[in-house]
């Protein structure tokens, strides 16, 4: 028996958007849905929805399995991952469901994932004192350089400082221990193979937020020995069902519809409200998806719309307690989809009460058990104030669910785009920021 | 001379509302100046605007000194602070803003906060698992349970669990080792006294999202050995600018005057853009002070206006990879604070290029330099683009610039509501999904 047949999206709850309404813009998906049937048999890439074939190339994973076998050995304690956005956020979101914020429950003896993203002195300072403490030889220590275009500010720049500090300490050695990622071809390749580094490559017409099932998302993972092949199989394993006609199979395009139909009459924001506060991250990597392929200043026929819709991470039970006034009483411009894994591992139950005993009900409950109160309240309480809200409830958190999730929501943010009338796969409004604080780097000299 | 008096928040760029618009929101707040004088006096806290005067009240703080010489010795190593919301959000953003995220950076040998706010097994597991390998008696550990009205469903249970569990391991004198921070009468403070647990008090009146500057905020702090007396300075150096008529000084309320009048013209979300990531906590806890005071289904006349901003933290640069697609291209329904502070600790220049001598402008650079040009770029292509934006520049992460920033925000705060004509001070639409949850949990039995 398949242990991961049982694990399925429980249910979509749009009672609050009109069936018949959602019908009518799934209809008009028809033709979409040859050419997403297209972009799955198309293992040359050649377009940006092409990135839903990545679950379904073998040879990605196993270029990803050789690079593994390659670099990885016993003594391995480190693996450290430059980049930024899309190369940093996929893995560390998988890394974060299964281990919590900053590896917090690694298995002692089992190699760590260190991310070094923005270009700030106390976030190298952090990651270096923890190699200080731990490393003393490059075998202890792999090094995962990730940046499509090859010229990212930022991780140029923490990889030069990173690799010139640990090769002071370790040795020449050190050029054994890198890995870089990145478009063939691009500068940093050529400069990667003249230093003879190792390299791998992504598919270039596919953007960094869609390249989590490239090795850009499964080398860092699968070096720290999680099971990349369970990931791409729960991402495999649902997409059928994001292709399907029948809109009550099809939680991507159910999904992307409610949406549509609520940013229609106004909608600006839209809210994934984790209740693990784990899946924090997971939350990032989607919201990026979310808002570098719906917002845009111009639609698909050119005409200036300044499309978008803000994506927003809320965890449970924490922003309850800080963020839930301005939910329940504001404006109501917000779509919830609630996302909740109640099946993790059995806690510790609250003892009988020393302190509150007129608190009922908690006693004898685990913290999950608690959790769970909170999360079945938040969700009366949505329904009965008619917030406008969707389900999705993950049987666990592994990577089984990951892959599912990850690859749902590409096809969601693909639907909804073309619902909106938007190109989702550019990102034409980021580079003018990046030309000025280039000419302000030259301008220093 | 007193090094703390250069510390001052650089200039606001309001460019972008017309002065003259500005000026006229201002005038009108003369009567409401006369509210905040009272308050500033009120030391019997009697209305919610009190607790501008927590920073002068020598009182709690002296209660909180006494506190401290009471419970913590030479062999303390984790203060536990258990609170949600307004009951651990200041006195976790403040020591992340010195010490980094999960206090990274805290010195070897120093105290450590750990916080446990909601109910997540695996945030329980994660701070037990270093209590368990760190802890062998009661003099290493001590318990800051907080909450103000003492019924705090995920802060008793998280109490109870840790405390069964420590005392089992500890023995019973760990009753020594529990400060308990509530209303003075609550049925936590009465349970506190009976078990002989220590206690703290905070003035009934004031909402615990404005309660940084008592015992909530102030003892977890002091207890792991952080300057409160120069976060209080800072916080009182900055009122008489808060309270100025002149609003070029008065930075809480310019900014306010900036974000009401675009809330007349559709403003739906701030943006405080941090260019520190270590001030990412700084800004959910000013999130909540928006959330929660601004975001009202009515007005203070009853009226049902679903008024609200949603507070955004943005951290800079990393979000700039994911979500400025959709600042620069979405809807313009945005005005955005930068906040930086660049003279962080000298930091690592980069080495002379390995891999990319085309990147020019890196080399020999210090990764504060590059976030600062970062910061530079975008503040330029912010002004290109014409989006709303005013700046924020703390001279330092040090204490004393937190005591400014969040005496100035509790002001704005205040400010921006009474322009909006709504009651800053109560959260009426979060009783009922407690009360759901509630009914869950005895339905359990």
């Amino acid at each position: 028996m398949d242990r991961h047949k049982a694990l399925v999206f429980a249910y979509t709850k749009t009672a609050l958007t009109p069936p018949k309404e959602l019908g009518s813009v799934v209809i008009r998906l028809k033709k979409y849905s040859n050419t997403l049937r297209d972009a799955l048999e198309d293992s040359r890439y050649t377009r940006g929805e092409s990135s839903v074939h990545l679950p379904f190339d073998k040879t990605i994973a196993r270029a990803v399995e050789d690079m593994v076998a390659a670099t990885v050995s016993r003594g391995l304690k480190y693996v450290i991952v430059i980049g930024i956005g899309g190369s940093n956020l996929g893995a560390r979101a998988v890394y974060e469901a299964l281990y919590g914020k900053n590896g917090a429950r690694v298995p002692l003896g089992k190699p760590q994932l260190l991310f070094l993203d923005t270009a700030d002195p106390h976030l190298y300072e952090a990651v270096n004192r923890e190699l200080k403490a731990h490393v003393k030889h490059t075998g202890e220590v792999l090094i995962n350089l990730i940046s499509k275009s090859g010229n990212t500010t930022e991780s140029v720049a923490n990889f030069e400082v990173l690799y010139a500090e640990l090769k002071r300490r370790l040795g020449t050695a050190l050029r054994n221990r890198v890995v870089v990622t990145t478009d063939e071809g691009s500068a940093l390749w050529n400069a990667a193979q003249a230093h003879r580094f190792k390299t791998l490559s992504m598919p270039r017409q596919v953007g960094g937020r869609f390249l989590m099932f490239s090795a850009v998302g499964l080398f860092p993972l699968a070096a720290v020995g999680i099971d990349i092949a369970t990931l791409l199989k729960g991402a495999r394993d649902i997409t059928p069902a994001c292709m399907s006609a029948d809109v009550h199979k099809n939680f991507a395009c159910a999904s992307a519809g409610v949406l549509y139909v609520h940013r229609r009459k106004g909608l600006r924001t839209y809210n994934q409200f984790f209740f693990n506060p784990d899946l924090e991250t997971l939350g990032a990597w989607s919201s990026q998806l979310m808002a570098e392929s719906i917002g845009k200043e111009r639609n698909d026929k050119g005409k200036i719309v300044h499309e978008g819709i803000l994506p927003l991470v809320s965890i449970g039970s924490t922003h309850l307690h800080s963020l839930s006034q301005l939910y329940f009483g504001g404006p109501r411009l917000m779509v919830t989809t609630f996302i909740y894994a109640p099946n993790t591992a059995p806690s510790t139950r609250v003892p009988r009460t020393v302190i509150l005993k007129h608190l009922k009900g908690i006693a004898g409950v685990p913290l999950s058990g608690i959790m769970g109160a909170l999360y079945g309240g938040v969700k009366r309480s949505y329904q009965k104030h008619g917030l406008p809200f969707m389900e999705l409830v993950l049987p666990a958190l592994d990577v089984y669910s990951m892959g599912q999730y990850m690859q749902m929501k590409l096809f969601e943010i693909m639907y909804l785009a073309h619902m909106l009338g938007v190109n989702a796969f550019d990102q034409p409004n980021v580079e003018d920021y990046k030309q000025e604080s280039r000419q302000l780097l030259q301008a220093r000299r």
